[in-house]
C-alpha cells in the first residue's frame, strides 16, 4: 500500500525554503517529495518573479538534499487580501526507493493506461451531496471513491514552443499527462488537478516570430489566460468532462470547463506540470479529499459543502478542533466576465491599476477564510475553463478522525 | 415622531448620480436627505479623486433639485475584491420643513446637550449577545435601545487648518460634533458613527509651512491615518469609550479605540463630517441597527453576531428572504500591524504596489459577502483607533419584520 | 482675419478649474473658447475618472460663464514621471460673435470642402528641416504654410454605439470630422490633430451584446488601443497619409500611420472630438506651430528638430528666454512592440503592475523635459497608428519673435 | 599597477546570469570580480524580490565558477520608463591572486588609513568645470585625479540589527567602510560611492520589538529612506562633505548631503556593502570617471557636464561613436519634497498607486537617455542626503581615446 503525505509550511519570503528544509531535518525523506505547491507573494501576472525565485531556491535545496530529478514545482503568485504565503509539500511515504521508475513513468506518459483511468474518472463527476450548497453547489463525499485514501499522481508534458501555447497542442499534451498521472497513481476518482503552465513573454514571441511562426496572442498578459484555458480543457478532455475540444473553444466557449482543474501560468517554465489528487484503493493513510464548485466568487455554500463532504462539521466558521484537521484548501478564483456578482457591479475587469485576477484572489480568499478561519489557502487566479464563469473549483484535504 | 429612510443605490461610475435622481423622481423629497454615503471605485488613498468627483456630482444634483445646504457627503474610496460601488442615501421623513433649524444645530454644535448624550451613550457599550461570536465578538440586540427605531444625527466641525489635522484640535472638534449630532437626533444608544475627514497634500503642507506652521506628518499617505485616528478618538471621547486622549496617543496607543467609529479620509474636504446612527424613542419606522466588533479580518462570527443582533437568522450565508431585509452593512477594515492573522503572515504591510488598506478592503469585503451573500457593502479602510488592531466595527441596518 | 489664442493653466487637482476661470476674470471671453486640452493625473487607462471629473468641472464652469455649447474637451490622463497637470485653453479671438454658426459647422461636418483640404494637406508632409535629427527625424519649418499664423479647427462625430468602436465606422466618421475642421478653419498645412475618443467598458459591452451586437474586443483596456488606432487611421485617411484603410488594419498593420495624429481614449464620452492645428493664411497673430516624428522613445533629435522648426534655438536644453516663447508641447508616447529600444530590452509590455502606456508617458516626458526645461507637457499615451512603432509625433507651438 | 575592468551585461529576467557566465567563458577570471551592480525590474520598494533573486543566482554562479567569497552584489530595483535591466560587473585585472588579503581588508575595515584618504578626498569636491551646466551644475574634469586611472574599492560593514537601521550606528559603520575601501584601493579622488543597505520588514520589526528594542520607524517603506539616508550621511562624513552628523539629521536635514553617494536599500541583506569609484595613480588602463550633481530631475546640463568632464563631446544626444565609449552611467533620482519641478507641480509624492521613487526613476532615466541615446542606465531611486532635494549625483565611466 502506498501513502500520501502533505506538509503545509509557511515562507517568510519567496526564497525562504527553510521550512521545507526543516521537514527534511525532521525525517521527511527528500526523495519522497513528488510535488511542491507554493503560494508566493508576487503579482501572479507576467512579471511575477517570485515564482521563479521560489523554484530556484527549491531546486537548489532538493539538489543539495538528494531530492528527485523531476518534482512538480507549482508556484502560484498572488497573496492579495489576507492570503498567507506558504508551501504545500506532497510526498509519497517510502516512495524514494521507486523514484527512478515513477519519474520515468510520469515523464514519458504511459498514455495507454491513461484512457482507462479517464473513463473511470466519470465517477467523480456524478452524484454530489450538493443539497447544502444554497446555490446549487455540489460536493463529493469521502466515500465517493469506495473507501480508499488520498493518492497523488504527477506527470509532465514535453517543452512547448511559444506557438503551441494556448492551442490544441497544449490541450492534448496536458490530457495525456493527466491520464499518465492517474495511471501511475492508480487513482479511482479524481477530485483536483493542478496544472502549472507557461506563458508568452515579449522575448518568446519575438523568438517565435523570428522563425516565421505566429503565436496565439501578442499580449503577454492575455497569453496567461489562454495557457490556463488550454490546460484546463486538457484536463476536461482527459476526464471526459467535455467530449471534444477545438482550438476556437480556447478562451471563448466558457460553457466547456472542468470542475476539478486548477491551472496557474508562470514565466518560469516552458512545459506543463500536472498534479492529480484523488482517492485510490491502492493507497492508505488518514488523508481524504473532497471538492465542490463555487458558482460565483461569494459562494460560501460551496465551500461549506466541500468541507462537509470531507467530513468536517461546517456551521459558521470551523471550530478550532475541526480547523486543525484541515490540511489544505485549493481553489480557483476569477472575476465574472459579466462584470456582476449576483446583479451587483464589480470593478475587477475595468481596473487598470490592479489586475482582475488579483481582486479575485482577495475576494475568494476572504470567503474561504470566513469558512475555515485560516488564511494559508492555495487560491489561484485565472479560472478560464475551470468551473463556471466567475466561479471555480474548491478542494479540501483533511485528516480523517 | 421622526422617521429614518435609507435607500441603497448602485452607481455605474463615480459621477453617476442617476440612481439618486431616480429616488427624487419616485417621490423622495430632496430636502429630506441629510447624508449620503458612497463607496466609490478609486484607490481610497491620497490621489483618489473618485470621491471628489462623486461629491461634485451630488452637490450639483442636490442644488438643482432643491436639497439642503449642508448634507454630509461621505465618500469612501476602494471597492477592491468584489465590493460594488453604491450610494446609501439617508433621509428623514418629512424633515424638509425643519431643514434650516437642524442644519444650524448641526453646524454650530449644541455642545451642552451633547455631554448628556455622551454620558447616556455608555448604554450602547454594555450588554451584547456575543455568545455566538466564536472569538469573543459582541453584538447589540435590537432591544438594546429600549424599543425605539433607527435615528440619524448629522453634524459638522469647522474647517481645519493643515496643522490641526491629526492633532488634538481635530479630536476635540470631532467629539463636539458627535455630541451635537446625538443631541440633535435624540439618540439613546449609538451603534455607528461615520466620520469623513480631510488629509494633507503636498500643497496643503507647503501652505502651512509657508506660514511657519508645522504639520503632524509630511507623508501625505500617513496623514490619512492620523486624520482617521484623531477622528476616531474624538468619537471615543464623546461616547465615553476612553476617559481622555492626549496628542501622543494619536496613531500610537492602539489600546485606545472606539467600538462604533468609522472614519474615512479624503482630499475633497477640509472639515469633519459626522453621521451618528443609533436607536431613539423619538423615532419610528421599521429600521433597526446592530453592531459588533470584528477582532480580526476574518472574524465571521462577529459579522453573524451583528446580523443576529439585528434579528436576522444568520446560519451559513443569509437565505434570500433574510438578505432582502438587510438594508446596509457598514464596516471598517485594516491590516493587523503585527503582520499576522491568527499566526499566519499576511503581506499587506510590505506591499509597495497595492496599499495595505486596499488589501484589507478586499479581505473584509469577502468575509462579509460570505455572510450576507451580497457585495454592496460599505467597507471602509484605515481603522486606526476604530476597533482593535487588525479588526474593526461592523454595523448592520435591517428592516424589522 | 481670425486669430488663435492659447493659454497654459496649471491645475491643483482634476476638478480645479480656478485657473481657467481666472482667464475669464482677466478678460478672455468664455464664448471664444473652442477647445480645452487637459493633462490630468489619473492612470490614463480604463478606470481613469480624473478625465471625466475635469470635464464635469469645465462644463459647469463654461455653462456658468457663458461658454459655447460645443467645446472640445480633450482630457488625457497620466502625468507619470515628472509631467505636470495642466490645461491648454484654445480660443479664437473675437470668435464669440460667430459662435452659433461655427458650432453648427463643426457639429454637422461640412464634409464637401473637407476633401479639398485633405488634398492640400499633402503639403505638410513634405519638406522638413530634419537634418538636425540624428535619427532621421523630420520637422516642418514655420514657413511651410506660406506665411500664415496658427489656426484652430474643431469638429465632432456623432455618438458611437459600442459595436462601432475600433471599427471602420469610427475611422470614417473621424476622417469626415477632420475634413470638416480643416474646412471650417481654412487650414493650409496641418501640423497636429488631436482626437479624443471613447472606449468600451464592461457595461457598454453588455449593452451591445444584449442587443445581439458583437464588439471589437471584450478586453476593456484593449478597446482603448483599438479606438485610438481607428481614430488615427481616420486622420491619416483624411490627410492622404494612407490611401485606404480596411477594418483588419486597425491595431494590426502598424506600417499605416499618421505623422500628426494624437488620439486619447476616455470613458467620459461616446463620440470623437477632433482638434486640428495648422497654419492658415486667413489667420493672424504671433503663434506658430511645427512638428516632427520621434522614431523611438528617446529621440531627442526629433524634439530639437521640432523646436528649431518653430524658430527656437535648441542646443542642449532651451535657455530661459527661448523656453519663455514656448507655448505648448504636444506629443505621443508608446512602448515599442519589439520590447526593445535601440536593442536594449525595456520592460513596459511585461509589467502587470504599471500599464505600458504609463511607462511610456514618463519616458517621453523625461526626454522632452530634457530638451525644453519644463514639465508642463501634453504627452499622451497609446500611439497606435500615430507615428512609427515605439515613436510618435511631437508638435510645438511658439510665440514668434 | 592595478587595473579596473567593467563589463555591461544585459539580463533577460532577474535570474538570468547567463551574460555574466559568458564573460567567464570568454576569459574573465571569476575571482577577479569584486562587485556586481544590477538594475533589476522589480518595484524597487519593500517587496521587490527581483533583487534577492538576482543575488541568489549570482551567488550560485560565483560559487560554481570559483568567484571570491565576498563580492559586493548591489541590486537596485526599478526599470521604469525605458530603463533596461542589466548588470555592471566590476573586476580588477589579475586581482584573483590577492583575493584573500583584499577581502580581509575590506571586511575588517582598516579604518586608520581610511582617515587619510578621507582627508585627501577633499580634492574631489573642489574645482569643477561646471560652466557648461546651465543651472549651476558642477563636473569633475578627467585630470582631477592627476593622471591616474579608474580605481575600485570595496568594503562591507558588519551585520546590522533592526534597531540600528536608519540611525547613527549605520552612519558610522558606513563611514568606516568607505574609508576602508578608499585605503584598500588607494583612491586619490572619489567620484562615486555606491552603498547597498538593508531595510526593515514587518518581521524584522517584530523581532526587534520582541527583544524590547525600538526601531527608527515601523513603516517599512519609510525605513528604506532612513537606511539610504543614514548610509549617504556616512559617505558624506567619511569624505568630509559634512563636518558632523547627529541622529536627528537623518531623513530631516536635507541641507546635509553627499555629492557622490548613491544608496539603494533592499530586503536581501542585513549589512551595508560599499563600492567606491575614483581615480588612483596606482591604477592604469583606459577607464576614466567624472561626475556632476543634477540640481533637479530635468537637469540635462548636469548630465552633459559630466559627459564632457569625462572627455565626451556632448552636444545634443551623443553621436554613436561617442556613445560607444561610454561604459556606464550611475545616477540617483528622487522627487522633490516641494512637490514641484521649476515651479510646476508634479504628482509623485501624492500618488498612492505608483511609489514616488518609481516616477523619479522613469523621469531621470528619460533625461539621461536623451543625453546619451541609451537606456542601460543605473538610475537608482531614493536620494535622501544624496545631492540636493529633488536632484542627485550622476557619474559616467568612459573609455579614454
Amino acid at each position: 500500500m502506498r501513502q500520501a503525505l502533505i506538509h503545509r509550511v509557511p515562507m517568510r519570503h519567496p526564497g525562504d525554503v527553510s521550512g521545507v528544509e526543516a521537514l527534511f531535518d525532521d525525517g521527511l525523506r527528500p526523495d519522497a517529495v513528488v510535488a511542491i505547491l507554493g503560494k508566493t507573494e508576487g503579482n501572479g501576472c507576467v512579471n511575477d518573479f517570485t515564482r521563479a525565485y521560489a523554484v530556484q531556491a527549491l531546486e537548489h535545496l532538493l539538489a543539495r538534499r538528494g531530492g528527485r530529478e523531476d518534482v512538480a514545482l507549482v508556484m502560484s503568485g498572488g497573496t492579495e487580501g489576507g492570503l498567507s504565503p506558504h508551501f504545500l509539500v506532497f510526498a509519497e511515504a517510502g516512495a524514494g526507493v521507486r523514484a527512478g521508475a515513477e519519474g520515468g513513468a510520469g515523464a514519458e506518459g504511459g498514455a495507454s493506461s491513461g484512457s482507462g483511468a479517464g473513463a473511470e474518472g466519470g465517477a467523480w463527476s456524478g452524484g454530489g451531496a450538493g443539497a447544502e450548497g444554497g446555490r446549487g453547489s455540489e460536493a463529493e463525499g469521502e466515500g465517493g471513491g469506495g473507501g480508499g485514501a488520498l493518492a497523488i499522481g504527477v506527470a509532465f508534458t514535453g517543452e512547448f514552443r511559444p506557438e503551441e501555447i494556448g492551442r490544441m497542442g497544449q490541450v492534448e499534451a496536458t490530457a495525456a499527462a493527466v491520464r499518465a498521472a492517474i495511471a501511475q497513481a492508480g487513482i479511482d476518482d479524481v477530485h483536483y488537478v493542478q496544472v502549472k503552465c507557461p506563458l508568452l513573454t515579449s522575448e518568446r514571441i519575438a523568438e517565435a516570430e523570428g522563425r516565421g511562426a505566429t503565436v496565439a496572442t501578442r499580449d503577454t498578459y492575455h497569453s496567461m489566460g489562454l495557457s490556463r484555458g488550454a490546460s484546463a480543457l486538457g484536463v476536461a478532455l482527459a476526464l471526459g468532462e467535455v467530449a471534444a475540444v477545438s482550438e476556437s473553444d480556447i478562451g471563448t466557449d466558457m460553457t466547456k470547463f472542468s470542475r476539478v482543474a486548477s491551472a496557474s501560468a508562470g514565466v518560469e517554465l516552458t512545459r506543463n506540470e500536472v498534479l492529480v489528487l484523488g482517492h485510490s484503493a491502492a493507497w492508505r493513510g488518514p488523508l481524504r479529499i473532497a471538492h465542490a464548485v463555487m458558482e460565483d466568487g461569494i459562494d460560501l455554500g460551496a465551500v461549506q459543502a466541500a468541507l462537509r463532504g470531507a467530513g468536517l462539521a461546517a456551521q459558521g466558521q470551523l471550530a478550532p478542533a475541526e480547523e486543525a484537521r484541515l490540511v489544505a484548501v485549493l481553489a480557483k478564483a476569477e472575476p465574472s466576465s459579466s462584470g456582476r456578482i449576483r446583479g451587483a457591479r464589480h470593478i475587477m475587469n475595468d481596473d487598470s491599476d490592479i489586475n482582475a485576477t488579483r481582486h479575485a484572489h482577495a475576494l475568494v480568499g476572504g470567503v474561504i477564510a470566513a469558512a475555515v478561519g485560516r488564511t494559508e489557502l492555495f487560491v489561484s487566479g485565472g479560472a478560464e475553463h475551470q468551473g463556471p464563469d466567475g466561479g471555480g473549483p474548491v478542494a479540501v484535504i483533511v485528516r480523517a478522525r
